[in-house]
């Protein structure tokens, strides 16, 4: 054990672990969740203690000596190390400064020990005076946060490209499969199950561009903003240099935010983020209750196509396969949805000067772009990638239902045409059979309207070209 | 009376009324919440139904007379006439059928009526037939709502470009008003009171360009892709002059959707643009619940600011005046948060071909876009134009703070700067006298870290220049 | 015109209007949403006004002729009677006050005009002194929403009874009616359309449970607390008299509560009854949404039952019946979901000795209340009720299905009998005929293990009796 | 590594793992949350499993040695073991058949090793055909989940009683405090401090009520049900005498329920049991955002109450304390309040016999439960019960306010009262200068009638006794 102190006093710490007093009360403050803040936040976090002891550097106010130590340490993080240091609850309170006096600490016990000192002797360096120098939690932190959702757009979107990829192979694949189309649950006009996956990739295809649009709204970095914004204890060159070294060491662009108060206490952007988050979530979710609609059965549902199978699906139905990896995008989905509505709903709740918030905005949006990451992937590789037609299912199912009667509209008016299907229905028969019936038209005609390729093309069926 | 009739039978009409059967028997479906569909959206259809008569007549399906006819009825839509003939319950099942049915209807017999005919002729024109020729409701539906939606959103825009002003008005009138910052509820360091404001009019700023950029999302018409999006039942030539059309007649940028199988099922930009009225919704209730903050009182709260009076605030406290509209706005936010979640909801089930749950994304969508029109305006208008500072409380909180110490870390660093304002806190003394106390600083050093309004700028207090 | 006076100075008051300067300035203040304040909210307080008038006159602190003036137009109000006297709008901000001053103005004015009075001539009766005598918004708003959701939870409650009922009509009339199973949408062991229904039934019958009980949560009294629960400016005898008598006006059981200031200030009640609402919506829309499925089609989809026929269902496609109730009823579950959130974050952000956000949650709790009854009405008359099976394609889709195989497992084993499912579905054999193949169990055994309907009932089918 | 097969195939399974090729291939299926599945959920479904093989051996379809060494093997997880062998992410699609398959595998190994046999070895034990004997996910993962949840309402109803102990302490050490009231964050009337916790107390044995009686919702058990609640392949004995036994292991009440089939498929108890929890949730955030206010400052905000210090706020400003308690408090009520909406959707999605969203309800409310009694414990023992008053503060603050106005209204009427309000405000006066000045009621009416300590108590102020 070592002893350490802050302002309410003394405390043993153990001898072998890297984070000291702040931490070790914020461990005990917060028995919360058991969730461990994101890794990808505490490396964004160590990005910019590196980046500032370099600039305090530069400008005089740090030691070369420390800054390196610094630096090393920071890059060790960076590299994963010691995540197993970073050990306050993700759901704490206090704004996020648990986590940043941790990293704080962790950084200087680690720099202190590349320098030949001993752990907790912070003459050498100080977590507070030497890392956390210019800094506040409230400037760090959330541009932090900015930084690693930045990281974790990129495989996203590069999952969601694939994926369309996928559903696009799937369009082309599908693109003579003839079946009906279902408004509401119930049969419709005729569509390809080529165009049925062109729908989703289309959808996919709008998420995309919205992650990589809203990639911009996230580069706004608030360093040396301090405490409430104004930039107090932050020396004014300090500010310009700072924010230019973060991103060249993060890799990717961010620029100074033009009002630092307002970065500072405002949470909006990580709202509008997560919005754009839950769009993605929801048209996941519709695709793939569309999967498990369309691939019911075997034998007693829809049966139109068949997902790949993953596992048995059943404890006691032997042969039993289930649509597991839908079902699980749709439970993702509603985690995100959720996810969102805590996200939105911290932010609204800051007051004044800062959003207290922030780790739970943090735990979220952070948890909400790794799982979607891993959704998108695993409902490409697991599922739309293995995905076959029943051809014969589904003609047999066009075959039998009597929507076709909407071509008929053009030509025998919506009220005749409600009469024919209905009959149709009445009696068992086809339309076909039902319009004939009626003498009104020639059967050829019949047949070029009722011709149910010509339904899944823009034109009035039967017209004279 | 009048007799109609549908596929289920005939049924009594009233003679006065200009809706028919399918409205009636949609009336007795769904006595569910009493709320009307939004007017703007009946108009947005009516601008389609003029739209589409007008191309079917050059396209030669429709006789000029009855396209006239249907043209200056939709055109008494569009004026706000018979708003009251629009009976259908705004939650009604069926995907919006019913409100298509009903403007069918009503468009059908004011044109027969205009044309010298009974109502319920439908001989003269029909409502199926001619009003909705070529069209179904799921393309029309999900068109009308971008354009209701787009309408809505100008003056939306506008209402936020006048609070921006409003708050940037108070940012530079309050720009001289020093008082205490505070973060987490607790005295941080100083800030003006015009940089609050100047806060709140950059969140607003972003809410504004946010809504600027969204409306390019909602431009995508799917009209001519008919039932589900193939098109049958509109002639190619259609396709591309209706929404050239309606491009025209309803004054906005629209443009024909590349894949309208994918537009016709998917609601995921209504999910965006909700997503983004949240975000909004957030600021406006993040800045409400801070001038309740800061009005406290008024004597026994922060009392920092002064809200215009608007009303007596009890039935029995009287001269208790009470901050009613940010009350309301935070009422607002919430409300709008919600209507995002049943957005994202309904969004999310829809099933293959079709969204069933328009009516309730149109319903949110467009109550959103309205409440929060109605709420920029109001807190602009009635609270954030008439606030004024209390200029000597701010100055005597600021000055009873002890925070002023981080002011000292760069000097003595912060475990010493701690124990100042420890001492300051336990003695009842300043910090300056603690400070002072210390005997390790020059009185006129300390009295240059410690200038307050030097605390408000960027760089280190009392460093030299 | 008349000129009333308040704190903020004077106004014109329209001649012929019962309210007066507090309600016009209200009426003005929020012009959000166009929604009026509940009816049944506005009786509820009209049934306080009333018993506070015959409590204080028996106390001698009122004039029997004003009591018996206020009495009387409050029953007015009470019967239904001046319901657009009530202007202010649902949204309002001010925790009720506006509400609360609209009515004491209304009734003052009318008891005024029952006196012979002029309206606006407050000597006569005052609507503070008189009307709101010994009464807060604090003590009187939170009250009446106890009431008047008591009173809109027994139609709805009586609603559920009739719904289960016809639920267990319909468990009883499908008894017989085998068909296949399904667990997450795939074939799985056999069950009569019956017990499906009798699924739904004890779903509802939990939901009338819940709602039956929580009516005694409900049953806390706050009057006579006042502005923050310690009753200053109630006589002691007022307090329990006047909760006596609101008792005996509402008819409904109602008790002082022990702890006002608790009662005033938390919301935690409408919390707790918004839960269980969301919990009837749960069940009614898991419901509506296998409605949907079963009755899918009418030829390509499940199939098994067929909802009544309310309306036509498309524009375009003629004959097309949509399953129009369930979907509402999915729509009406969302919203009163969402509603259930926004009540939790307007109780959640109650500060102090009040919640200012009563009004948001008296709208919305009221509203899904509302909106409840007419759903589980609806879902009842317009669709359970005229539910019928398609006995034919329930026993088609069942003998199509291989499911069957799970009865073989006691028999020969999980693994053994998942190569008897593959083998049927590859082949497209029956399991009766890949069971044989293997010749491991006698004919007549397997036909004993396989019968269907032994499946629907606890046991090991084939097992010696 | 050993080989397994199942219905798709064989594969490698690392010889040294308990779990079997259902598990890997549901590990590989699932790459999503990184989160387990609640240990409580696992020890549940042990508990299960042990008392079904012993039924099984009492009716004589097991041997005796399988089941002892099933039950040993389900006691050693029951007591915490082989936690590391449940693998698959919480987040997992499949209704729970993933977990099931786990423990099925887990006890199967671990029940061979016992008897000498080698992993993989299912000729001994095998994971389906013993194991999971009479079994279905759908009946056992519902009933465990039911379990799990009433063991985590014992600790959570208890943190509750002590939490409302430490708070009815609290209002009888503040019972003396007087203080000025708050509605809408304007001064009201005067309260004692302790009434104040008082209010808080109220709430939280309001919810300790709902938790002890909504335990009584949770125990019905659907064991013997299997797969869709019709019992096939559970001797009727067995559907009697498994949920005595489970009862009996798990040492709660739990009943066989009346309506299987209605228990397997419906998730609705999830839900009422989650919407109190979210109750729970909207007191404890009411009371912590509370706090913050109360104890702001320490100097420039109310600072009437006074938080134990727990650890330094601030990385930059010296001295700071932060109240982190209630801020992870304020996060914690947000966390769970998604977390209901959650459960809400997944509950609604079922479909048919089955809801396959299962393990989303299950992770989801078993976090809350726990998250809560973190929450509640370290509420009380962090915060509540070393918060002090700051009593000089409290009556500062009061004689400052003007609100003691209220207690003239009986005495001169409202209208009167208001005008003393503006006078003492408009010339910083008191309101017992203001009203002295008006002459109208005599010097020592006038403080009987201002007596502020009896302001905080029923009654007239100032009345004739």
């Amino acid at each position: 054990m070592r002893i350490e102190k802050d302002l309410l006093g003394e405390r043993e710490v153990p001898t072998d672990v890297y984070y000291g007093i702040h931490t070790l009360r914020a461990l005990e403050n917060f028995p919360i969740s058991g969730y461990r803040v994101a890794p990808t936040l505490i490396k964004a976090i160590a990005v910019i203690k590196k980046a500032a002891a370099a600039v305090n550097t530069e400008l005089g106010y740090l030691s070369k000596e420390k800054a390196q130590a610094i630096g090393i340490a920071a890059d060790e993080v960076i590299g994963g190390q010691w995540q197993e240091q970073f050990v306050v609850d993700a759901l704490q309170g206090g704004a996020g400064t648990s986590t940043n006096m941790n990293i704080n600490e962790v950084l200087a016990n680690r720099a202190i020990e590349l320098l030949g000192g001993q752990r907790g002797d912070y003459n050498i360096i100080h977590p507070l005076n030497h890392v956390n120098m210019a800094q506040s939690t409230n400037d760090v932190y959330p541009t932090a946060l900015r930084i690693a959702a930045i990281w974790l757009l990129k495989p996203l979107s590069e999952g969601c490209a694939a994926l369309q990829d996928a559903l696009q192979a799937k369009e082309a694949e599908f693109a003579g499969v003839i079946k009906v189309g279902r408004t509401e649950m119930q049969d419709a006009l005729p569509v390809m199950l080529g165009q049925e996956f062109s729908a989703y990739a289309g959808a996919i295809a709008r998420d995309r561009w919205r992650l990589h649009k809203v990639e911009e709204r996230l580069r706004q970095a608030a360093l040396g903003g301090t405490a409430v914004g104004t930039g107090l204890n932050a020396d004014k060159k300090y500010i310009f240099m700072v924010n230019d070294r973060v991103r060249q060491y993060a890799g990717i662009g961010l620029a100074r935010a033009e009002n630092m108060i307002d970065v500072t206490q405002n949470a909006d952007v990580f709202v509008e983020v997560s919005g754009l988050l839950k769009a993605l979530a929801v048209n996941l979710g519709k695709m793939a209750h569309d999967f498990r609609l369309l691939s019911s059965g075997p034998r007693a549902g829809l049966g139109e196509i068949r997902l790949p199978e993953r596992q048995a699906g059943s404890s006691i139905m032997p042969g039993k396969i289930n649509p597991i990896i839908p079902e699980a995008i749709n439970q993702i989905a509603f985690h995100v949805m959720a996810a969102d509505m805590v996200i939105a709903m911290a932010a609204q709740s800051g007051q004044l000067e800062l959003n207290p918030f922030m780790p739970l905005i943090a735990h979220h949006l952070l948890e909400s772009l790794t799982i979607l990451t891993n959704a998108v992937k695993m409902v490409n590789e697991f599922c739309v990638q293995g995905i076959t037609a029943n051809v014969e299912r589904c003609r047999e199912m066009l075959n039998n239902s009597v929507i076709s009667v909407t071509a008929l509209v053009p030509h025998i008016g919506y009220d005749l045409a409600s009469q024919v299907a209905r009959k149709a229905m009445e009696y068992g028969i086809t339309v076909r059979e039902a319009v004939i019936e009626l003498a009104i038209l020639p059967v050829e005609k019949i047949d070029a309207i009722l011709d149910p390729r010509a339904m899944t093309r823009p034109g009035i069926a039967g017209a004279p070209k």
